[in-house]
């Protein structure tokens, strides 16, 4: 679906507001440290990762570096945890709109992947369903895989709602998949990780990408329980040996860097902007927009928007809502639109669509 | 093993012989093309690859780039391909000595490595048992798993050897996975690719860290048989999503380059000589040595010497036979040695191994 639209938007010329990915650069800092490692650091590093990043992640996120593997991309990490937390006959509970590749990555591990469906409501918008949840487990259940800041919804979970989450997997004894790769992009308070409520089982997975505005770069991680990094290197070992050496060393130097000189207040700051930028354009031509709390994405919906006619018609490509649905139907009418996108692309989209509905192409 | 030995090497200030990574620094046209990438082309590329490096990867091996699919690392190379061919109940014969990732990565897969092993004699070196590969043929046997030229003996098999081993594949429908990592690594005649005997059944793994000596960027590929290459790509994307951009746009540059400059020969004359210094030292020091026809590695025994004590009592780091056997007993006192190191550290790993046979430790 996202190949698919990604197709689309170039084949119309669109303006591309579907894939996450930011059109800023990378900040200058990551980008010398980089340049300077090139040439310097050039061969095989050890598979959980050079001890200056596994240290430099442990320090961001006040674990020990030890308990760090570094992976490629939050997408490798999210894999791992698949082929080492289930196998076959095993069920992985996660929430619906889903990540796309979640699915099939609880799919290669042999595992079934059973979905409990958020609400939503054009009055209170996306809204966790703890009781679904809490009836979703069975004995074959073996984690929980949840995303906050989450895409696409949006949603940050409250602390509340987390420990009550925490309580569940403590009674079931699951492991929890804590994807937070948009640790850092947050537009209200700032995110409970979910290894503050529960450190004896949760596997917090982020991402240099996403954070240092370098999705291309694949720099994730994962941050394990105490005394189980050693085997989920081994399989990262298997998997793709190491990740690429002098990202890594650019990534140690930039982590401390991002968080001492204020860059994640800077780009939440910046993406706020966007963000409202995108919302009160898209109300004013008559969507319900779902605002979020984090993440660089909205979901939101408008009668007679629809995707596919969206990049023909108007030449915006976004994403539909049922690239995110497995077990459920949609939300009618449903889109997911990137914010991480340059001001002028927004406003470019947005006038697109006004356009559009003048016309009434699609009403 | 490896790491083992790794840590061993460390402790005891040895030189390191053992894990496959050169001393030397990539090659200037290689490292100013990843100097420019970084900051150019910073975001996701898609998961097969950038049509432009699968182009030039297409090229160079003489087959279609939309039969390509970029990984990171021959590593992620082989196990997609693991997870692709073999599930549970499938055989996958490989020769022994094994490359050490083949057979974690077969039993990730739920598939069983079997294991045929080469032959070792003082007067005729290693060589191919080709009755042994037929007999260990079963109705469960999905893939041929080879590696020419073959670490760690240093095999380059002949063309009758790869038409025996092609006919087989035909007889009994397997796929052939051909690792040919170090395909411009190569002593005497020039590695004839097994694609060229058996295009429709043969994935080629081929790795720019082996041959632009950057071991720590992660940028491999396989050449699939036509139409195969959607397949693969899917796993691909759902194991780590995509290969860094900026080396991918890197590699693509350079491996016109080195081939148009003659960059390969450059790299076999230098190491050729450097196999010869090591080769020629062993001798001297009364050892057996096994002269490889390709890969940077050599295979080589002397009475008393064992690859624990080498560290400890010589601090020369080297592996031993043992890390690269499963199923049958390793060649007695066989030990592996990496000379893609500088010259320097040869002639001192000679001169410490030369003071350890003077006071007889170890006779
Ligand atoms: C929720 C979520 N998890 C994981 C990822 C993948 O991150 P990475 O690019 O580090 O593999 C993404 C990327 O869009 C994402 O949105
Ligand atoms: C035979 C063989 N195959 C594959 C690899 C892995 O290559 P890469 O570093 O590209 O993952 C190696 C590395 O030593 C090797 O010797």
């Amino acid at each position: 679906m996202f190949a698919h639209m990604s197709r689309l938007a170039v084949q119309y010329g669109a303006v591309n507001l579907g894939q996450g990915f930011p059109s800023d650069p990378p900040p200058a800092f990551l980008l010398d440290a980089a340049r300077r490692a090139v040439g310097v650091s050039d061969q095989y590093a050890p598979p959980a990762g050079l001890p200056l990043l596994r240290d430099a992640i442990g320090a961001d996120l006040g674990v020990d570096g030890a308990d760090v593997v570094v992976t490629s991309g939050a997408t490798e990490a999210l894999n791992i945890l698949a082929l080492a937390l289930y196998g076959p006959g095993d069920e992985v509970l996660m929430l619906e709109p889903v990540f796309d590749v979640y699915v099939p990555q609880a799919r290669l591990a042999g595992a079934l992947p059973v979905t409990v469906p958020m609400r939503l409501t054009d009055a209170e918008g996306w809204t966790l369903d703890l009781d679904a949840v809490r009836n979703a487990v069975t004995p074959r259940t073996r984690a929980l895989l949840l995303n906050s800041p989450y895409n696409p919804t949006g949603t940050v979970f409250s602390r509340a709602e987390l420990e009550a989450l925490v309580a569940l997997a403590r009674q079931h004894d699951l492991w929890i998949v804590s994807d937070e790769v948009y640790d850092e992009l947050y537009f209200g308070e700032r995110p409970v990780p979910l290894r503050d409520l529960a450190p004896e089982r949760t596997f917090t997975v982020g991402s240099a990408g996403k954070r240092l505005e370098a999705t291309g770069w694949r720099v994730g991680w994962v941050a394990c329980p105490p005394g189980l990094a050693g085997n989920i290197a081994a399989i990262r070992q298997v998997g793709s040996f190491c990740t690429p050496t002098p990202f890594q060393v650019a990534v140690a130097a930039a982590l401390p860097v991002a968080r001492r000189e204020g860059f994640y207040e800077g780009l939440r700051a910046e993406y706020g902007e966007r963000m409202g930028l995108l919302a009160n354009g898209l109300r004013e031509l008559g969507a319900t927009v779902f605002e979020p709390r984090g993440t660089y994405f909205l979901t939101a919906r408008r009668p007679g928007w629809q995707a596919e006619a969206l990049v023909r018609d108007a030449g915006v490509a976004v994403i539909p809502g049922e690239a995110f649905y497995l077990n459920h139907p949609a939300p009618r009418g449903l889109l997911r639109l990137a914010f991480c996108k340059a001001r002028a692309e927004l406003e470019q989209a947005l006038e697109r669509l006004s356009r559009l509905a003048e016309v009434g192409v699609g009403e």
